[in-house]
Order: structure tokens, then sequence, then C-alpha cells
């Protein structure tokens, strides 16, 4: 079975590796983000690429999600030493030898995508992982206010939004700068149009699945495919991190039904909700996506697991029942 | 007093710890060897410099003589982990924040000399730190015979040379690339010009003093003052590393009077030697330059100091007998 996911950080990559454990002998290609990289201290820092790899390669912090595990930061405090900045996004040694090596491979005109490939040697995460584009794609947030230290109280970094604004103060709007002119990185529409299914984690609809939706192409693959989505929303709240900051900037409710409709019933097929949000099964907007409810949260391996198979299971229904393409139909 | 310095690293560093030591008010600057330096893992490496700095700011590892007190090499590992190299360089993780913010400045377009004041800002050597030269020149080695995974028996960076192979296959050629068409960093010609007198360290004549020397106009600045250096070589054994090496490939003998020979009466005005190298004074080829023994071993602080003080007090009895120019002369 083949089957490609479109994936954010620390929720793409723990379902991931519920995926593995779901289905061992699976062919998996991971479209990640990148939209969220970012140029520190002269490095290039690609934290959902690297928040899948060292999850699914075992070098992952458990306890935080991202970085590396039995992280040290010593080059962090030194470079405050030098007064470099920005001293908000916390690089550990570690993490800080793969921005080395990534960035060092970049300078010599390697392209993202053989970047990647090549520190997979390193982890063999047991998936393909492709960065979304070799193009630079910048999300960027336009400030609702003026933001603390910001000048004109216009757009920045989504890191520095996220991490050091805590994405307090509101976002009017979110932009990819850059994904316009961008082209998916090689493989990304093949891995689509060759796969079974399409599956999106319970990542970030808006920054994380948004942004690789906004690479052109991307979109329109993968609503050619049977897509089945886990909803990233639980009763209301996101399950990790602060994606309603992130919905109320698109005028999306934080709810499990308004971001299956945000996505909607062009790209998706089917779509995983709590037991608790069952109701969205009933929502109007929903027409055309078969909504499955079961416990969503992925409390650990098993929990995780489980939800990866109800969402092949999910999506093996809609095939059978022609939600979408056939397997290895001609695209 | 104004003093100027042409300093290598370990050698150099100690030197001027004793200086400042022995001539606290003086203004001192140190023009730095950057033929050494080398692009690691996309980072640029500046030895010398750092070896200087970090000696002068009370950062340096004694044990040592060059790297970061209390070091850990994390990131050098992880490195390894991704096959990234090369191994050999023994960088540490607090080194390693110098070369991420030393190369995060220079390509932003901050030129080496800036860079280099930026990181001192920190350091506070008590010294005005220059490179020798904002533009690249790298030391590199013709080999004798062909080296360990040398393909062509070519040409290699000077730290390949000197770290990797030990200097341990003989140098054929030692080429200074790029220093014809580079010009002295901002302030070198400057201080030479300004100053009392120039003193050469007793560091590398071939690779540290003579990579400097080897950017034109620095030569004839240095000619036209009162020079004192101090003999790198102690009864016929270079004091520290590989010196003997380095001056068998330029067809010097490793002695005292031969280092001041291949200097020049030109360039040297006095040249202090150790005392079992006292027969140097008796030289037919070190006519012009006077030659003054003592001990010279570095063993401390104290040492280096008395050394440091000898080299002023000769330099005050050439200027006052005319043994260059007056200080202030107009040049």
């Amino acid at each position: 079975m083949r089957i490609t996911v479109l994936a954010g950080g620390v929720g793409g990559a723990r379902f991931l590796r519920g995926l593995k454990a779901a289905t061992p002998d699976a062919e998996i290609t991971v479209v990640g983000n990148t939209g969220d990289d970012i140029d520190l201290f002269g490095l290039h820092v690609s934290p959902d690429l690297d928040t899948v790899m060292y999850t699914l390669g075992g070098g992952i912090s458990e306890e935080q999600g991202w970085g590396r595990d039995g992280e040290t930061f010593t080059v962090l405090h030194e470079l405050a030493a030098y007064g470099a900045g920005p001293g908000w996004f916390g690089l550990g040694d570690r993490d800080f030898a793969t921005h080395i090596a990534r960035t060092s491979m970049l300078r010599e005109g390697v392209p993202l995508s053989a970047v990647t490939r090549a520190l997979c040697e390193r982890w063999q995460p047991g998936v393909t992982l492709l960065p979304m584009t070799d193009n630079r794609v910048e999300t960027r947030v336009t400030l609702a206010v003026k933001g603390e230290g910001e000048a004109g109280g216009g757009t920045v970094h989504f890191q520095e939004w996220w991490v050091r604004l805590h994405a307090e103060v509101p976002a009017a709007e979110i932009l990819f700068t850059g994904a316009g002119s961008a082209a998916p990185a090689p493989g990304v529409l093949e891995a689509i149009e060759a796969a079974d299914c399409v599956l999106l984690p319970p990542s970030n609809p808006v920054v994380s699945v948004g942004a690789i939706l906004a690479v052109p192409g991307i979109a329109e693959a993968v609503g050619a495919k049977t897509v089945v989505g886990v909803s990233p929303i639980i009763g209301g709240t996101p399950v990790r991190g602060m994606a309603d900051a992130c919905l109320a900037a698109i005028g999306v409710d934080t709810t499990a039904a308004a971001v299956a409709a945000h996505y909607g019933a062009g790209l998706l097929d089917g779509w995983l909700v709590d037991d608790q949000d069952k109701e969205a099964a009933d929502d109007p907007r929903l027409a055309g996506i078969t909504v499955r409810a079961l416990p969503l949260l992925m409390r650990d391996l098993a929990a995780s697991a489980e939800i990866a198979r109800a969402a092949l299971t999910l999506a093996a229904e809609l095939r059978s029942g022609g939600g979408g393409d056939e397997p290895g139909a001609p695209s």
C-alpha cells in the first residue's frame, strides 16, 4: 500500500509514528511543511522536517515533542554572550549540528529535498520525507496590533509570532510568501498521484497543511485522491499548540466541523473527529465528507496507531465506494 | 607607546599576554594571520585570530593553548553521525558558536575586520586585533610526495597538512594563494606606520609571520620601522609546533640565526635569541641585526613578560641609536 501524508510538526510526527505501527509494510511518503523554515544565526532551520525526522528516527525529545533528546545548550549560550540573536528560539547543541550540516549542503547548491534525503540517511525514519518545495516559501503573519519590538506592526516570520510572541498578538492575516512561484519538490506530485490514499494528520490546518496546499499543484493533486483527515480540534480546543489563533486569522471557528468545512469536500473525502465532536457528521457544510467519530487523543503509540488504522479503514471504504480514485488509476 | 605585533596563533598569543603585562599602558595593535583560515562545515574558522582573542580575553584552553576552555564536543560528534566531514579538526561547542557568529556576519557582507571587532567586544582582549586582510588568502602546501587520501599529490590547505597529516609528509612549497591581490585590512598599515616599534613574536616565521608579510604593502611598511623579533627556534628546535617542517619547505635551517637571516636586515633591526643560541650574534648573515640573548622559553606569564620587556628595551635602544625610524616620523 502506498500512503502519502501531508505533515506539519509534532502532531504530524506522532500520527506518522502511529501510522508506521499500524501498517508496517506500507510505503509512506511524507510531504513536510517548510513554510516555518527560518534562518537563525545564518543557519537554515527546518523545524517541521526535523520534528518528523527526529520522531521517526528515534532522536526526538519525547517531553517536548520537538528538538533532540538529551540536549545541551552550550552553543546558544555562547552566541548570547556574543550578543548574537535571536535568543527566543531554543536550539540545542545536537540540533545545531543538523542545521550546520543542512546549511553547509544548501550553500553548496544541494536542493533541500536532496539535503533532507542525506540527513535521513542517518535517521532512517522509515518513510520517504520530502519537503513540500525546494523553493523558499516563508509563512508570515500580519499582526493585528503592533507587536512588542515591532516598528511598523507589519508582518513577522511565523516563528517569531509563534515562538517569541506566543501567538498572543492576534494575527490579521497569514501569508505564504514565495508560494505563488514555488514548485512542488521532486517526487511530491508523483507520490501523491501514486498513493492509494492521502492522509492529513492532526497538524495545524492553516500554517502546516495550509502551507503545503499553497504550493501550486499540490492541492489539485491531493483533491484527485481519496483523502482522509484527522481533526486537530477536540471539543473546540486544539489538541496541541495554538491552532485556534491561526484559525481565527482566517475566519474559521475552532471546531472539528469548521476545519473540515475549511478543507472542503473538494479536497476531503473522510474526516475523523473525536467522540465528543460526533455531531459534526450532521453539519450541512460537510456534505460529501464522510465523518467518523472515535477517541482522537494521541496519548501514546497505541492510541496513535488506532487513529491511523481508523483513517486507513475509512480511506479503504471510501475508495471501494468510489469516493476517490481507484488505486493505481492513471493521473 | 604604540606597539604593533604581527602574530600567529599560540606563540603569538602567549607573547602578547607577556607584552600586555610588561607594558599595561601601551596601545597594542595585533595584525593576525588569516592564511590558516578554513571553511569547515560551511563555517569560517579563523584559528589564529581566535587563539589571540581567547588567550587575551581569558577564554583559552590553557592546556592546549588553542580552543576554548571547558569545551564539549556535542556538535562535532553529531556532525560525524551525519557523515559530515572533516573529523580531523577538533572544534568544540563553545568554539562552534564563534564560527557561527563570524560566518553569519560575513554572509551579511560584514568584512572580517569588522567581524573580528564585533567578536572582540565580548572578549575585550585589551589590544586592537586586526586580520592581516579582509580578502581571502589561503596558505596551501604542495606535498613533496603523495599524501594519504590525496589523489594527485597536489596542494592541500595548510590546516590539512598541519592537523590531518601532522606535517609528516614533507612540503615542497608553501603558497599564499590570493595574497597577490589582497590588500591589508583597514587600519593595518596605519597601525604599523604609527607604531613606535613593530614586534615579531616567536610565531611560525613561514606560515604565520610569512603569510602576513605576503600581503602587499605590509612588509614595506614594517621594514620602515624599528622591528624586533623573538626567535621561535631554541637550540635548533622549534619552541612549539612543527616550524622546522615549514622552514625546510623554504630551504631555511632550523636555527635562530637562519630564521633571522631569512627575515633579513631589511626587515629586522633586533633579534632575541635564547642563551644557548648566543653565537648567532657572530653569524655574518645577520650583519645589521642586533642580536641579544636571554632565556626565551615562555614557561609562564612572568617569563613571557620578561621576553617582551627585553624586546621593548632593545627596540628603544635601536630607535635612540638610529636603528630605525624615529617615533612619529612621517612615513
